[in-house]
């Protein structure tokens, strides 16, 4: 018989009675809060479009990597998830899939979150299992066809107040257009500029994409022109709301070469005949006319670095790109960001947030940096370690050193619409366990911790992402 | 006056009076389950030839590293403790030497696992100490030499169901056929192939061992000669029970090389004229070899890697290895192991569990690849990381991302054949604490728990080691 | 209405009440212990002239670059916080700009200390906030004016037993000598030889710095002159009661270069033609000779490595280091430092604390390289790691490996006189709450922790510092 598992309403909160009580009154201050998401992966057609999820599995599973990674791992077959473009599953054996490996997700964030949606949104409040996967399924996917179950219901229910997602320089933003002039709908939805492809040569398809945004703004086809061409993106993502621009690197290395180096990088990018360690110095040296530029247009900067995209190279080629084998690799910032502090750490009105996957960076590299440098903030924990102890060990590691105002506030990075209110109240839960810990161990007074456990949810981003 | 330290029937459990009775709970349910040790270094022929055991000092100090390398750093010489064999030193007087210095040892992993041994095997429930020397090696001195205290009776009352050495690969495995064939022998002493000395060709003495190699399997002297001399030692372990192949490397580096370069590579080992780039790209390429044979073979490939063995050169000279100055050194997986997962990661039945000694691996790098690779298990906490915080440490790392079943279970890794019940216990006693905490915290249920704290002694470890 | 901060009586304990009551137990144990201070920063000369202290700010702020360097991150400039040599800054102002951004360091270390001085040496148990900064100011001022708040009756009061200063190897110590001669001085101040900026020829001002060195010296102008200068300085320091010689370093690294390297190395290094390889073997070599010298001399040799100085170099020349843009980076010892211990890690008599800002270095090779050489103890929590949490994180990644007794005993390493006592009763209460957790957990026995509670701050640093 599955196990029933409704959810605690003290759930990561420490057990002892003490801080759990303070834990409880500190979250009870931000648990209605409305939502800020500065930074994630939700697609603003979903929105813009309306239209109802399609089933259970494509809701929960398809395109969630953090899922579909672990049962891969567990000997599902791509074609089994659904994953195979030639070779579509039906929806409900995904499902079944899930059930039956579900027990291998426990401890994870991914089961965490998942709990959470099925609890609150579809009233499931037993654990996933082979025997329960059929009625949980139909449950479901009778709530998706319910007509407050739109996504823009949603929005509305979720309390979102600003949401932030992601998109190609190119892209003309008509979604985030048609959103912005609705009168009806309640809240901000804003583009993102991602460059990322358009910035490294070693990227597929770079010359062809760089030949379409030279096109795109009519200038000139050198170095300069490609600089100008990559602000005229830039404006027209401000005049569409963007307030930030993200950018994904294998490295944070960043070079100030002078021009006629630059012009010749680009000119060989371009042609394709650049070598690796030509196209580590132009990656290097667009982080840093990247980071100029944000000082020119106000976007904040957000830099991702240390991920191995695609790290089996078959699976990539079969199944293409966010197949969960994406793997974080050794990171370093102190030097390598070095040149672009240097220049423009210490500007006005410029601000860096940089994200880690490597945690030996907050304590040892992150708080310091933002501890000194105006323009840095250190960004919330991302992706594999956007989960409760990480998030602890995050705040842990850097609170000693840059206190609670020189971090960025809740970044969701999510392209799993469902799963963002999960993740705020999550991460406002995990705020006040840790604000909690520090009032019952006399480091940060009561009042105070309120304050803070306030501005984490609303001043600090709203200040970081200047919103 | 010695101090009174009679084992806490709750020791290791959090001190939070609700997750503690859930740890006791979670604790009961596996307390007593057989133990498998997959991975340990016990000389089997202690086992098949019964011998009893000798006396205290040799029992429980001389051949561990872990206690006599922290009695070297208190400042005990070599000879003091029977260390240099060309000075044999007085048993009892090497025990007055721990217990000199006993309190040195608090808090330690060592000192931890003795406690309990002194407590459940003698009766010991004293802290050791100067004024208790002589009456705690008598009453070790006098249980040894009782009947019941032979090592197939302590095999029998630990309840070990397997356990598997470490082997030469030249070794003929005649202790091992010794216990298989007997009928009364109430466990599996599995074989495990270890080929290091035979792949590093910095290793000392590396060409005589392959001259042997070579000699024993009649093969070619050539690179595929050495190749198929490998896969015949390979197959002689798998005829005797051997599970798995365990690779001891400084770095876990993978290359697949072209059969020409290591030919040539191959012949310049062997004639001691390899360079240190050649050898780095032969072993590179050999941990590649291993892994095109397992999944050949289906030995299950398990791996060590990051510990500068001794790196006191001296030290070494004289007193031979395994001194207690192997030192771990920084790691890298996710590029350096690449080239094998490229080739052999998504290979049905290939087993590969990476273990680290670096804890910066855990959630950077080794939890991401066994959370998508269905060949990789992370490694249980290893040697110096097998310890109760540690050991929590990893937990917290690692479930995140992987969860429990993409770990390998417990590995005791040690030549102490006593330590053995401690140390497994030691380590259900962590992971009933870590899943306390998960349940207590609302993130799994206690059925849940209760399954998995089942699953890491037994399917687990069962399923990762095909046993 | 400002908040009452009243110091809780069981500040940093854990709030588990089993756990608190013996980490009570532990505390009273030692809370009242003298203060024994092997390292710091303190100018001699305070102590010396027995000046009263000036104002609250440059008392508490203007000094301590822990404080200045939130308060620029925060958007303060440099001249708003007195730190503008050409723009003095009125104390007052400057008061309130901490006052004004008080709530920014909740959760820091510096927040952490300063509430304890204010509320232990001037009554004040408020939060500061922009409403209380004139009162507060005043009530500082007020007690600053006081007979009993001079450097000496302060130096009494806190019960110093012994204080290190850190001193350049040219200063004559007469402030040392004066100290040393007044038989009413309550307790020992001694000089620490730092000679940093005498082997690093990439120092600014290294060729004057030597030759002022050799011209002292009256020896020849070679290398090995220079050996002997430095030898002769050395001797100077211990003859006015330096127990130790501490290195600021970038990477351990030590190489042992051969005598006509060596020469060459320094030829080029007076005459600023030595380039930055061969500035880095020389500082290598340089670390190998200082540790001969500590083995001949018997000064315990201190290494405090992996901070790049002076990030933001704009900052640097306006403002002069010490302005908190000094920036961890990644360090590694086992493979680096190993040349040293190759040579002097086994000697008798000679003590090598290593001490890290990178906490991977904890568990991966500290504990490990402690828990072997005789010579070498694992430093305590160091500079943005001196912190709650972070020395928790400390005692748990060593412990389990190298135990308590092959630490370094608490170090403050401040310039900041005043909060000594603060930082030593964080020490003691910290270890104090990880003692009780092993306790707690039946890990070490409660009169085990109370033996290592009062050595660890008394015979633990006795014994490394030779004190």
């Amino acid at each position: 018989m599955p196990t029933t598992t409704s959810l605690d309403q003290d759930r990561l909160f420490p057990a002892e009675p003490r801080t759990r009580e303070l834990a409880r009154e500190l979250y009870a201050g931000v648990a209605e809060a409305p939502i800020i998401s500065p930074h994630g992966h939700v697609d603003p057609t979903l929105l813009a479009t309306d239209r109802p999820f399609a089933d259970p599995t494509d809701l929960l599973i398809t395109h969630d990597h953090y899922v579909t990674r672990l049962l891969v791992a567990s000997g599902c077959q791509f074609d089994e998830l659904g994953l195979d473009p030639s070779r579509p599953a039906d929806a409900r054996a995904v499902w079944r899939r899930l059930a039956e490996h579900w027990h291998r997700f426990a401890g994870t964030a991914s089961a965490y979150w998942i709990r959470h949606e099925l609890a609150e949104l579809f009233g499931i409040d037993e654990e996933l299992a082979p025997a329960n996967a059929d009625r949980t399924y139909d449950r479901i996917a009778v709530t998706l066809a319910e007509p407050a179950f739109t996504p823009r219901e949603l929005f509305r229910r979720f309390r979102i107040d600003v949401l932030a997602t992601t998109d190609d320089p190119l892209d003309d933003l008509a979604a985030h257009r048609t959103l912005a002039a609705d009168p009806g709908f309640p809240g901000r939805v804003l583009p993102t500029f991602r460059p990322d492809a358009y910035l490294d040569p070693e990227a597929d398809g770079f010359a062809g994409r760089i030949e379409r945004l030279l096109a795109e703004s009519g200038r000139s086809t050198d170095f300069v022109g490609y600089l100008a061409a990559l602000a005229g993106r830039r404006a027209h993502f401000v005049e569409h709301g963007a307030v930030s621009a993200d950018h994904g690197v294998l490295e944070p290395v960043a070079f100030d070469l002078d021009a006629a180096e630059a012009e010749r990088l680009f000119a060989d990018a371009v042609a394709g005949r650049l070598d690796s360690a030509g196209a580590r110095r132009f990656r290097g040296h667009m982080l840093f006319q990247m980071a100029r530029m944000s000082v020119d247009d106000g976007l904040v900067m957000t830099v991702h670095p240390g991920v191995r995209r695609n790290h089996h190279t078959e699976t990539f080629r079969a199944y293409g790109p966010d197949r969960g084998h994406d793997i974080p690799v050794r990171t370093e910032y102190t030097e390598s960001i070095r040149p672009l502090l240097e220049r423009f750490g210490m500007e006005p009105g410029f601000h860096l947030v940089l994200f880690a996957i490597d945690e030996t960076l907050y304590s040892r590299e992150l708080a310091p940096l933002a501890g000194f440098y105006p323009s840095v903030y250190v960004g919330a924990p991302w992706w594999f370690l956007d989960a409760p102890d990480a998030i602890l060990r995050y705040r842990s590691a850097v609170t000693e050193t840059a206190g609670f105002y020189r971090t960025s506030g809740f970044i969701d990075d999510t392209r799993a619409f469902l799963s963002i209110p999960a993740r705020h109240d999550a991460s406002r839960r995990l705020d006040a366990a840790f604000l909690a810990r520090l009032v019952a161990e006399g480091r940060v007074s009561l009042p105070t911790a309120h304050r803070i456990a306030a501005d984490l949810v609303d001043a600090i981003p709203r200040e970081v992402f200047k919103l």
